[in-house]
């Protein structure tokens, strides 16, 4: 038989006890978030109204490079942890490639992503601070259910608006957060000032990531001991994230191989950040030569063709304004199955990161994400998250370069997630009812020149 | 924080060498299968046609206690294993039970279930036969994709007959499938005499696992290079699946524990004798006192109120006659959610156990079995199949039994799938829309008597 998979698990007791904070050892830090009315930047201080005050102070922590993982949050990472890294031999002989392909499996975590490790973190830090009830938005609702079981497991309620389109599209993930007891409304909805004034403009808007985190604010900011919860772009979600790259690191170490390319699928960086930064580090402090490919949605370009600019973190504005590159906050995405990579910036780390070219960016056209997602599947029989599906493509076009030249290089992505909950998607895609979106250079532009 | 889960995992060169065949220990063995037509007991060389060489021995075997597991078999269950074997702590609060409840998560295996243990021994063994293509039937789907997947790695070409009523409750589960590369047709069809003779005499017929393994079992014999495999019900998909069993067994040593009582769901009998057969070992040859339980639906109930007689494995009566606890191989399960148990007869090897009092059998109602499943995905945060559900249903009688009493039992079960490709079971009963069945006893003497 020819070689198939081959796994690295850590030992429970290798499991990171510190989150990597690369902003310590950014030589340019990100520029501050700004108060939208004063341009003023922003103080932990001003993040508490919406955020629990200590992950407002991981938001904006540049100095501490290692932040320690409480010890509840790491026994609750134990439950799935740690998620195994695997040579993907299988994928390797279908392209005929004599690139190393290694995978970091997040999708075995019990919600089927790598979003619990930020949710656990958060919903901790909430009931460490007497909060009672924690809302969010949820785009494909990977997030809203990582967070709907984090909070049932610290004994707070959750509310969660999902992405119309999504909620639609994947009404199995909201029966998921049901099952673990969340509220869940589809976004535009009528129970927000924000999702009002949206819907009486737009009766048949679809709803995206940015307008579902107005109405989430919305909600935090108007209930008592309630706070808002972000499953991505912020600087602490991603922090909590570096989780996956850490464990890599020590994985690859067992492997005896460094990726020369890591690889992560892009909405607003959380997961391409967790597991890209711990080696990043490397290339920081040591003058390693890896390189970091962030794979984003053709239909959803900000890393490959929007701008850098301080700019809203939700459509209605409700948010700080933060540097970063893209598409202008009232940019509609196109209803791709990648729910979770539709939203309009890039988290503030990586825009920076991007801007420094210390990062590249490809972008990948929907159809191309579904070949690559089946062909993992055939090879290595994990039916991918249409998101990680666009880290996979990526992940091929440079095996099929190294097929081409020969080089034996190793590359390593992350698997944020299992697709299991998205068969619907795949269902379309094998009976040719999947299509690409392309966006014109002249809807960018109007769309960014909003915001000058 | 509460206590909420523990794992034990198991080192890889734990993982089992050997399978464990009960037959080989049992003091009454099970009675021989028979050829229909003369009433003489079967020798492996009479299944060959159908077959793989080495599983029809393994069939039959009731000599040698340990079968080697094949090191490309064993390579293979590295991918997933060993499974985790979990403390349900939230469970038990949850239940304000003394009992010490814990899991076998089989739900980790790429494709969602147990059955992959034995899909991945069958394709192996058909490939090593000179085999190109197998057939199979499928409930749920469960078995199906395990089938395919296994298939795929092996290189043969897989076709599947589905369960009508599941193809369409479960079209994700075809995708699934299909992703894998398996033609999926659903049963009856017209692509078969027995799914002729069938859908000529009832149009509407909704199909059942003995449908499915008539038309299956026809293609096998008509087609060159074709065996025939089975995801329950015989003694040697029972044997590959003790693995779980035997990880259990160590892994339960890891603990410091050792079970009082054993669970598992009930369709065929190869994900309870799997996880009960290595234990029932140490009550056969030692005297130990572990009690097992089938949980199977009060929809089927071939253990609680069928008879043990020889009968046909399907509807169309091709296979051997078994001697087996049934309903009557033309029994009609009603359409309850847990396809996976919608089957009117039970393995030789249970069947005989069930005679001699070494196991017990429950019956569970569908709404018991969906509550249990709600409050285990609360507590523990995995969504179990519809047809975990049963014996989670039947933990929580017993462990609700100990907060009567007091006692402090030992409970171990077997979560044989995740249910995230059943969302739409789940979501049906969450707003209401699941029923419980009933049969009443003239039913079942009616058909019973059809065998007389």
């Amino acid at each position: 038989m020819e070689k198939k998979q081959k796994r690295y698990l850590l030992q429970e007791d290798e499991i990171p006890r510190y989150w990597y904070n690369i902003q310590a050892d950014m030589v340019n830090k990100p520029l501050p978030p700004l108060n939208p009315s004063t341009r003023e930047p922003l103080k932990a201080e001003d993040l508490y109204p919406i955020f629990a005050e200590e992950l407002s102070r991981q938001e904006l922590n540049q100095t501490d490079a290692w932040i320690e993982i409480p010890e509840p949050v790491r026994e609750m990472y134990k439950f799935y942890r740690s998620t195994p890294l695997v040579r993907a031999y299988g994928l390797e002989q279908a392209l005929g490639t004599p690139a190393h392909i290694y995978f970091k499996n997040e999708s075995v975590s019990p919600v089927g992503s790598h979003k619990l490790n930020s949710a656990i973190a958060q919903a901790y830090y909430c009931k460490q601070e007497g909060v009672t009830n924690v809302t969010t938005e949820t785009g494909a609702g990977q997030w809203g259910t990582a967070l709907s079981y984090a909070a049932r497991v610290f004994g707070l309620e959750a509310a969660v608006y999902q992405v119309k389109v999504s909620y639609e599209q994947k009404p199995y993930r909201r029966s998921m957060m049901q099952v673990f007891g969340a509220q869940v409304t589809p976004s535009p909805s009528m129970s927000t000032s924000a999702g009002k004034d949206i819907l009486t403009a737009m009766p048949h808007h679809q709803g995206s990531l940015g307008t579902a985190i107005s109405e989430a604010v919305e909600l935090a900011r108007e209930t008592p001991n309630c706070k808002y919860t972000l499953g991505s772009v912020l600087s602490h979600v991603t922090l909590h994230q570096t989780v996956i790259g850490l464990e890599a690191e020590k994985q690859m170490e067992m492997a005896g191989e460094y990726p020369d390319i890591v690889i992560g699928c892009f909405g607003g960086g959380s997961n391409f950040g967790g597991i890209s930064f711990p080696f990043m580090r490397h290339n920081i402090l040591e003058g390693k030569q890896t390189r970091f490919i962030a794979a984003e949605p053709a239909s959803c370009p900000k890393l490959t063709r929007g701008k850098f600019r301080y700019d809203f973190g939700d459509t209605a504005g409700y948010t700080p304004l933060l540097p970063m590159f893209t598409l202008g906050h009232d940019f509609m995405p196109s209803n791709i199955h990648a729910g979770g990579l539709r939203y309009h910036g890039a988290g503030v780390i990586v825009s920076q990161l991007l801007k420094d070219g210390l990062m590249e960016a490809v972008d990948i056209d929907q159809l191309e994400s579904f070949e690559a997602g089946c062909l993992f599947a055939k090879s290595e029989g994990i039916i991918p998250a249409p998101e990680s599906c666009h880290a996979i493509a990526a992940t091929m076009r440079e095996a099929l370069k190294c097929k081409e030249s020969g080089e034996e290089k190793v590359i390593l992505f992350n698997l944020s997630g299992h697709g299991l909950i998205d068969m619907a998607s795949y269902d379309k895609y094998l009976s040719g009812d999947i299509q690409n979106f392309t966006i014109s250079d002249k809807d960018i532009d109007d769309n960014l020149s909003k915001l000058d």
